[in-house]
């Protein structure tokens, strides 16, 4: 199977910085085969016209919980334990198998609409979620969340078990457009005991881990009182990071810890919007970048955002440093860019994230006759500041075309609202 | 000529709090003329099917500069002076006559699709703003940049004449979507002996005042040495709110200036894009909110945002504040909409801002049966926090259909954006 998209003006990624240029880009079955001014193969499967669209990377969610869409708007414009324990818990509680599946496709609609085509999902069905990224098209790293007290805590141990079971029967499906990591919640959920145990498990399955770190101050606060020393430090010590890392907030961290993410390659998956909603503040993304650390951009759940658009992510990635350091300079449009793109592509331990030659083709078009996209002056600028998803016309992921002409091609959206909508209805009746 | 809009979803006002109901909504002419659950009619000139669909106020941008849409995108990720004189300034420079009516129209497309029905703008071609304002069949009000150093400054005194000739020439056209103010700039680009000829031409005229206030630390720094006093208090001091005034940014301030803002009735338009852009931080909205002073929100120019759709704005208030004060409860869904709609026709003294019977009928229509819109838990929270303005289908000014079904009824979209991009070569070939 092989696709042109014929004179598209596209964004490359070029010794280490974007590049705007005219091309012919060549798909051949899930890779970026050619990228060019020639024609690379004489006959294609399936030819687009280019003409009025620009081809950006399909942008990359660094960390969500799909399955929350279900609970957006529920919860709003209140403190964080009655936003959990009185707001989201009851209504988790009434869950049942099938609930999620629905949930993640309504949020994997809402990605695929403004531009996303892979995510780092974090939840306890990891089953209903590959079952929904599996029928939409779109790729994803499942991570399975953790929590336990002890070494051997039963219902850990459970969990851990039905992990491996899940990892088992999943790695094969969705054409590769899935892989797996283990989610130890956060280091107020897991001990350092059980943290052995599940890094045990990772290591022997060979996979990577996605967690929460130091989000919020009370956090670190309980942290330092229990074990003297800092979530980042108390992870290290346990041998967490000996594992590829994904961590997601890193807040409120000291200089200490700025040094132990780097010195381990650990990966920031930074969330604006939920930060800001939750009150937790504004994470020291200019330093993490200053640092030369990892950083990749998530929108969190519809819960605590409550929108899985990246592209309105990536504009308060590149504004609210501004505002918060009054300093016009800190974080750029490039950079806040690559977070959604390359840095998610790192951070998830995927080959995709930017288009070249060989990566994975999860290419977008957007619509150039758009007037938010005009003057076309300076193109990564206006990603960052101008564009808001609606100029979302083609999505492709892994090859295959998944949304093209405003309409889900894999997926019946009309369906999907109305079963998460009758879900919502039976869990708050 | 008579429309209803039929079994629609409706934001609507009652009690000072927003309530979300199905009813019918009756246009006559240019105003909501029945708001309720029976038919008010027996026959109508056009029927607006509800189904699946949200009514909102027209949203209202209380601060823009729209002839600045040109310079989208040309001076990013840059200090202020940088911003100002080696980037704007030189373009500015080179328009010409007819230039701006194509930038402010582009404009006006993006503000259209993105809900925006009225705003409020400042520059020094009245003439050319309302030609486009005229033509597309927005709202507005039109605000004479005036800069001037003496009672008598000879530039000063021409440009009042101006305006004061425009004001002729252009009350009456529009079908009254068209009102004046007089803009003096900052306190910083006009005396207090040029102010008050300023003040004595606006009350002549009966206009109000849009003007530009407490935007930046050194701003305030600068008037503190040369008048030992605030700049709200120098402005208080000059008479000018005696007068009806809308002041943009006011960011930094002192306790006194905050009493003399509530006792002078001065309406705050906070533009938090570019505040946060131009590295000036993050405006005090949660205390003027306590203090009861009037919020109206803005988008500043595309050249300091750069983005005109008020959607992102209205998210932006709501979670900016929260993170900036640790506070998750600071500024809410429904405090962020009334800013974007009914605080801003206060703003601008314009009969709008609101579905209530009486009010101009300016409407905008939302498709619910978008991924984000869902489930439909709480409507306001869900166009603070998940709407993006790509839902809007129908926007109605003055009880007139301006676009429907994703088209701009009223003006030639791509000829627009062909002649902005023509004009952008022109000035930096």
């Amino acid at each position: 199977m092989i696709t042109l998209i014929k004179n598209v003006l596209a964004v490359l990624r070029k010794d280490d910085r974007f590049s705007v240029e005219k091309c012919n880009i060549v798909i051949k079955d899930d890779l970026i085969d050619y990228i060019g001014d020639a024609p690379a193969y004489e006959k294609y499967d399936t030819v687009i016209d280019g003409k009025n669209r620009l081809a950006i990377p399909g942008l990359i969610n660094a960390h969500t919980h799909s399955y929350m869409t279900l609970f957006r708007n529920s919860a709003d414009d209140v403190p964080f334990n009655e936003w959990l324990f009185n707001r989201i818990l009851p209504m988790e509680d009434k869950l049942i198998a099938g609930d999620s599946y629905w949930s993640t496709l309504l949020g994997i609609c809402e990605m695929l609409r403004s531009g996303t085509t892979a995510f780092l999902d974090m939840y306890i069905f990891p089953y209903e979620t590959a079952r929904a990224v599996n029928d939409s098209g779109i790729r994803a790293v499942i991570s399975r969340g953790l929590v336990g007290e002890t070494a051997d805590d039963e219902g850990g141990l459970r969990r851990i078990g039905e992990a491996k079971q899940d990892f088992i029967n999943y790695k094969d499906c969705a054409e590769g457009r899935l892989t797996f990591r283990l989610a130890p919640h956060a280091p107020y959920t897991c001990s350092p005991a059980f943290l052995s145990t599940v890094i045990d498990t990772a290591r022997e399955m060979g996979i990577g881990i996605h967690t929460h770190l130091s989000e919020s101050i009370s956090e670190v606060e309980n942290i330092r009182n229990q074990y003297s020393m800092t979530p980042i430090a108390l992870m290290e010590k346990t041998g967490l990071f000996t594992l590829p890392t994904a961590a997601a907030h890193c807040v409120h961290l000291d200089d200490e810890d700025f040094a132990i993410l780097k010195e381990n390659g650990v990966s920031v998956l930074t969330n604006p919007a939920s930060n800001m909603k939750l009150g937790n503040g504004f994470a020291p993304v200019p330093r993490f970048l200053k640092e030369g650390i990892n950083v990749a951009l998530g929108t969190d759940s519809a819960a605590s955002n409550n929108s899985l658009n990246l592209f309105r992510e990536i504009n308060n990635l590149s504004l609210i440093h501004k505002g918060a350091n009054s300093d016009a300079v800190s974080v750029s449009a490039s950079e806040a860019f690559y977070a959604a793109t390359a840095g998610g592509a790192k951070a998830l331990g995927i080959n995709a994230g930017e288009l070249s030659i060989g990566k994975k083709a999860d290419i977008v078009l957007m619509d150039m006759m758009t007037p938010q996209l005009n003057p076309p002056t300076d193109i990564v600028s206006s990603l960052a500041y101008s564009a808001n998803g609606s100029e979302v016309r083609t999505v492709i992921v892994n090859g295959k075309i998944v949304l093209d002409g405003g309409e889900l091609k894999t997926i019946d959206e009309e369906r999907i609202i109305f079963e998460t909508n009758r879900i919502f209805d039976r869990i708050n009746s």
